[in-house]
């Protein structure tokens, strides 16, 4: 088969490689259906992170079951499936706590962006569609393997119930569909941050009631400007920046939570700014998993529609394209074919 | 009237002072029927917390009013009232959402440790109780003005709930109310971290159920240890240095919440720390009006007995030696009697 490989930074191909096997006896492999870049693939591509080796790249994934280990029960070949990006047991405390991604036995997936793909864990991180769904929802349904499942979580830990007025940090795909996730939630009011014509426009398509182009301390009196001074019920902080974080922070009203699930880089959270503010915060990378199924639901049932953030599609083989135009900002999220 | 000024770190002494009187139509002017000594203090007492000139000092305070301001609708002269560390109007939105110390127009209490006090925005920041109390329950009435409020909040900011695990880090008197704020909210076990007989004591007396004497990283491997190895559901923070924050982080299983009291020194939490830990954050001064009413009521029902924290007893005069013994940590709180 053939994928996609990180050879330095900068540096993604398209090479034939392995076809994946199954190893454990819990593993599947499945036929990828569709695949994406993922803004965090940027911190390697960008030579933030190190990428010491080749490395296969991709963690987003829908496709269908090509055959499974002995041990696998819940998903069978034919099956059309979606996982996390990371592969969890789904029985350990923290799986039945609802924290997957905290798995006691969790493993990363990697190589997604391939024909291809092994899955650790199989019975615990896919979640198998009713029946095939139909070639215009795979958007849709491939983004709840990790983005759309990400701003989903984000208005998840920043507690955002109905009525509230909920601020959104970071344009990005997972931003943009914090605010789906915050509007399906209930919030009254969905204030976006951005600086992006598109971005914006897809922002307001999703629900978004203002736009705020002012960033930093601007960015915050804006914000507390449409909240009589106090600031937001909720912030998702979607970046991962120690000003963004810091925005964030600052935006939320005092007992109001920031959920945050941009990666942190270079974030450090001042213990005195977070005791005055008196603002909540919960975070990580997201339990995708726990939220498969009711979101699958939804998609299915074409109520949100979260494959918008979709603005570029390519056969897998272009994939170096889809790593540059997102790293160009050229475009917001770039959807690969196998 | 006397009272307590701090001169310089080390130097507090009992002096004679104006007697304060009305200013600003909402104050109330209070006889202080008890007071205290607060760990806050100690930051200024040890010099850690700079003092530019001699200062009237503490801020926890119970007595009857003595006299009110024009504007004063809810208290009178003669009632036995409680206040918080801060005064708050109680109309905000800030306050309306329950975070009455982050009052918009909240203004400090100074001076407490003295017979009369001048309380700001009284109807908004003292509550009466329905009659004069017993004069056994003074130690108990007086913590709820701070310590007993603050492990309270703690508690709820950690979202303590029946049947939890819940660590708590720190063994002053705000720690030691923590483990009774958990054991009356239903936690099933309550971990306290100490290393002192006396406060272990206390803490085993007030409902925990195990004593963890090990700190850092071995304290957090004792959690996990009693807890299938994912951490504690809630840990209370009640100290405020990085070191405890830390620990608390990571003694706290994925999704749960650290509620986090101490007034915070040189604290700075890695953004990936939490990111990784899946540990949601809430904390700040307590909005001890929010708890005033719901704990007034347990301590006049005997129902919590925080009192016990005072394990010294001295007349307002001996200020000074108060402040020595919790500076040495010879007692753990000291009770003022004016």
């Amino acid at each position: 088969m053939r994928g996609a490989v990180l050879h330095a930074p900068g540096d993604v191909r398209f090479e034939e490689l392995a076809d994946p096997t199954i190893v454990e006896p819990t593993d599947a492999v499945i036929r990828v259906s569709a695949t994406c870049v993922c803004g965090s693939d940027l911190w390697s591509y960008r030579g933030i992170n190190t990428v010491s080796k080749p490395s296969p790249f991709g963690h987003e994934y829908c496709g269908v079951v090509e055959e499974v280990g002995a041990d696998v029960r819940n998903v069978r070949p034919g099956q059309f499936v979606i996982g996390s990006f990371f592969a969890s047991d789904n029985s350990c405390p923290n799986c039945r706590a609802g924290f997957q991604t905290a798995c006691l036995n969790r493993q990363p997936i990697g190589g997604a962006q391939a024909e291809m793909l092994r899955v650790p864990l199989a019975d615990g991180t896919l979640v198998a569609t009713p029946d095939l769904p139909d070639d215009d929802l795979l958007p849709s349904l491939l983004t709840l393997s990790d983005v759309m499942g990400t701003g989903w979580f984000a208005a998840v830990a920043a507690d955002v119930r109905p009525g509230m007025t909920v601020a959104v940090v970071g344009d990005g795909a997972v931003g943009l569909l914090g605010v789906l996730s915050a509007v399906r939630m209930g919030a009254e009011r969905v204030i976006a941050m951005s600086r992006h014509e598109q971005r914006q426009k897809l922002a307001l398509e999703f629900g978004a009631t203002d736009i705020v182009t002012d960033r930093g301390d601007d960015g915050v009196a804006q914000v507390k400007a449409m909240t009589d001074g106090v600031g937001a019920d909720a912030v998702l902080e979607c970046v991962g920046t120690h000003e963004a974080m810091t925005q964030a922070i600052k935006s939320t009203r005092p007992g109001g939570h920031v959920g945050f699930v941009g990666v942190p880089h270079g974030v450090n959270i001042p213990g005195e700014l977070l005791f005055r503010s008196h603002v909540g915060l919960l975070g990580g990378p997201a339990p995708v998993r726990r939220f498969l199924p009711e979101l699958i639901d939804l998609v299915l049932r074409r109520e949100i529609d979260p494959g918008k953030v979709f603005d570029l599609t390519l056969p897998l083989s272009e994939v170096a394209t889809a790593y540059r135009a997102m790293d160009e900002r050229t475009a917001i999220k770039a959807f690969l074919l196998p």
